[in-house]
């Protein structure tokens, strides 16, 4: 069994421990923490887990604890991965890896240090059996090369405090992440367009915004994101290629015929949309720690993400394509 | 220009007058008649008809008439077609050809005697785009032979004084035509089955009800009729063949996602769902009058349905199969 | 942790030990056995079983043994249930519970000795989320009571030795089970037509068939079963309510446009259908067993099924509806 | 009967003499002229039409021709639109109305001096009836006001001498009519962006494009042009409301099961997927011209759809948005 300690009891992080408890077989929490100690406490008494720990520093630090989870705020991710990596322990690391791109490449370096990998990030579209199937198909050249992308992400609410460039680094981030690895690719350029905004969206944050992007092969990718007001959590996708194109699937949903329509039902809550690859994205590294040989989303993977959405970010307004810089690509990071 | 008379002006009759009228291309109404003779003077004036006949004998008499469209009750079709097939005038009869099957006969053996056809029957769905692209693809061979059909004809309500055993005369009639020509088979034997009535259907007559046919090469086919109160008007059908199935389209219509539903309208108005049917049903009727080759639906195709009907109407309550039995077929009808 | 025996280690054996062994959170497999010693061996090796029995009867009989999984040869089923419930040990027993419906009330009566359910049956399909979504709209009765079920079970091939009559006890049987969940409802009567058969299919066996069955309520339900030589492994199914109907989901699948067409893959393997359904079926059961209470598919629905599928097989040739009689229920099976 | 002459005979001119002979009610075709005379006396024989004429001035100006069609190739149009003005007649003119603005300007100016209009263009698929009911959902208010517009438009190939800016004037125009007409608004700023290139389109030309479009309200709108070398012909298009999205149907299919696949066709000829929106559009402009009172695509949609078209060609390599700049709308063409 892999003794797995939880930083962050928030919604998410009690997901997590719920999975790693009822699901993941191997796994067994040991440890958490929180911000709030009760929260961290009522955790533990829910899922008996035998240690609460003031900080995530002492989590990191305590002796039975063989991996990390993070499941904390945004703006912690970055210094409790730091200070995981001084451990030399395994972290999975929710999505940010990091909130300023030189974070991101602080935590490369020092990775890059111990000659193997030892964080995953939380990008778990990744493990969803339509993002697999469509990345098996373009891999297998049947429809030849990819072109474009076209992606639709549609949400029903925010958070209180959500902000115009959360919808990139929040909300978007995970199509900055899918787009990358359905085509192999890194990116060039990027833009983010306002549009005309919609009269539900009255909070002060833009809504909707497109993201235009183009990869250093000259795909091209235009995201639609509604960060909120839409009529559903929808998720889109279609890949373009010389030969067809590929169509992200709906969930499977009963078809109903009735009142003069047939009709079946989009989901609303983003939890559920995911929730198998979230079963299987933890499994996998449960299963890759294990083996002592990480494969899914990596540091750079982190990294890369964050450079594009700060990128768009600060292409707000100009009308016009920026360029996208990063830094080479380390070896550690260059198998697949 | 075919100079046509109508006979019966009420809905599908002016309908008819109407397409005529103002789609069919060489086609020009010179005469109506109608068993209320205010509603033919009405008709009439409206399509600026110059005739108008006290019955439908005089109005088949006419001299300037020059083939016949029947769309008068039901009842007193058969008598109409056998009064035109003595002036030896083509004629366009809506189902059905007849309600016995005896006067089926005897206007076959009236029409054998000029050795020619002169009768088509309405059976407009055999005009119907997705039936014939299905016909294409049996007759192709491409899915090896025909084994079943499961077919669905749902209503959304009858006018009053609807009755059991119309919901097969008048109802699956259509059925009853296109499976046979779908197939190019007849029929052997024939069940109704009564089933769990909705609770919604509480006029006197039976509703749903279950049609079980068999044919000579012994095909089966199950037709569920609900002959009111159902969600639309919605008509399925799809052909199970050796190496695949062929499903009717449903009329295109536009998606919408919205309230966290993905829909599209379902017809409620069986007059919209086959309107390009009847276009183009009238028009071929037009263009193989004036070649002198009639090729639509058969008075022998019109007593096929009606015998089947008659089977069906018999064996309500007997829980059995029973045999249909038909007169041989005639040379006539032999070729296509 | 439940300690488990396994009892016949073929496909479906070793798929449910590694299900158990790497899915299902608290089950540990500790015995297996099977007609061939060899592959009991090979499979303990594989999964790092302690003990290997020579008989069924043995592993029933061991001590550390807490619960048994069924998994051999059809014919063995009934005995080595009921040498468990001499055991008064929890049983899961793959479908068929046994192959004569007196072997099924056998059982029952010595469960009801026991005075609470001991034994599960696998109908795995009660699991499939598809299934069961129609189920919670069908109970919430937002589309009014349910009339009619059509379905279709179509497969690509059968192993050797393969005869008509399992085209009911081992493919239709599913469906046997599903619509009386569904509905929740007993059969009244049932009767089983042959069909022009499919000139693949050559190997002595009916193909296809359909099954006609009536419910104690009133409603109708068609099954066409095309037992092999299908273009896929497809189940489909509606039921159809007074005011609306719904349809099993399609597996969820990529939509690909190429080659001047709209596609999506159907599957072809059985057991990538239902995988899903599996892991939830012995999943819940586990729990089930935990809390010694069992919610899962009863010796009274391995019965029903049973007895349809004799009365169906009893029908063949006869062109009508036999009765299907059964005992009482039992209060055991009562509540839900 | 209205008297139409038509100005070049090829393949568009053909079929439109087809429809306005055959299928349009009221309308005779009593001349015609082409650039190769015996194209157009092969037609004038076909078709059984009175006239030929030497040069479409020619026709334009002879006593029985009421109306004209335009049908000549694309660099001609704008002088036959001008010298048809000159006589005060009715024109039909094919897309584009002149392939430079400023041909377009005069054309406004010429027909504003008549003060009605006499001028219609060929932007047919206002008449599809997938887009009717697109726009009647857009106008109803019940999704709210309109957002974006994700649109497809692919092709399986073009004539010889085919160049990169023809996707846009040739291709793409449709999409620049169809937008703001489902809008109802006008553009503000376009951008056309090169994409990786197809290695199937070796003919030199740019393969696929991308159309970035702005509309003064702020809607955005997105539209993939494949000129050639893709699966298919297919055309799509996402309206995005505040409420909700709608789609443009698929034409109506035949679905299919076979070789474990789902799938119905998709069109190859562009010439089929809009027949019905040709015969429509025919039938309502000679109504139109009937009552002397032009509804369809005035001289104001040709030359927006024009100044569009050139903005983007110009945009070309730029990777920024330009402005489209136009005359203010004449009176005339603000009714609806």
């Amino acid at each position: 069994m892999l003794k797995i300690g939880v930083i962050g009891c928030g919604a998410i992080g009690r997901e997590h421990i719920r999975r790693l408890t009822n699901l993941v077989p191997g796994a067994v929490v040991v440890a958490c923490s929180d911000y709030w100690r009760k929260s961290a406490e009522e955790t533990a008494g829910q899922y008996g887990i035998q240690n609460v720990y003031d900080t995530g520093e002492e989590l990191i630090a305590a002796k039975d604890v063989e991996a990390i989870v993070i499941t904390s705020s945004d703006s912690s991710h970055a210094a409790y991965v730091l200070e995981s990596l001084k451990h030399g322990k395994y972290v999975f690391c929710e999505k940010p890896l990091a909130q300023k791109s030189s974070d991101c490449e602080k935590i490369i370096a020092e990775e890059i240090k111990h000659g193997r990998r030892l964080i995953q990030v939380g990008f778990m579209r990744r493990y969803d059996r339509g993002y697999a199937e469509m990345k098996r198909i373009i891999e297998s050249g049947e429809l030849g090369a990819p072109l474009m992308i076209h992606a639709c992400h549609r949400n029903v609410s925010q958070t209180d405090g959500f902000q115009t460039e959360m919808g990139i680094t929040n909300v978007a981030i995970h199509e900055l992440d899918i787009c990358r690895w359905l085509l192999g690719d890194e990116y060039k350029n990027a833009q983010v367009l306002k549009v005309r905004q919609s009269a539900r969206s009255t909070k002060g944050y833009d809504n909707p915004q497109i993201v235009l992007l183009e990869t250093s092969g000259g795909c091209r990718i235009d995201v639609e994101v509604q960060v909120a007001d839409a009529y559903g959590y929808d998720i889109q996708c279609q890949v373009v290629c010389e030969q067809g194109t590929i169509d992200l699937p709906d969930p499977s949903a009963v078809v109903k015929r009735a009142n003069a329509a047939r009709s079946f039902p989009i989901l609303t809550d983003w939890a559920d949309r995911f929730i198998e690859a979230y079963d299987i994205e933890l499994t996998e590294w449960m299963q890759a720690v294990g083996k002592e040989k990480l494969t899914g989303p990596s540091s750079w993977d982190g990294y890369a993400a964050c450079v594009a959405a700060d990128t768009l970010n600060r292409s707000r307004g100009t009308n016009r394509f920026l360029e996208i810089e990063m830094i080479g690509k380390p070896d550690l990071y260059q198998a697949r």
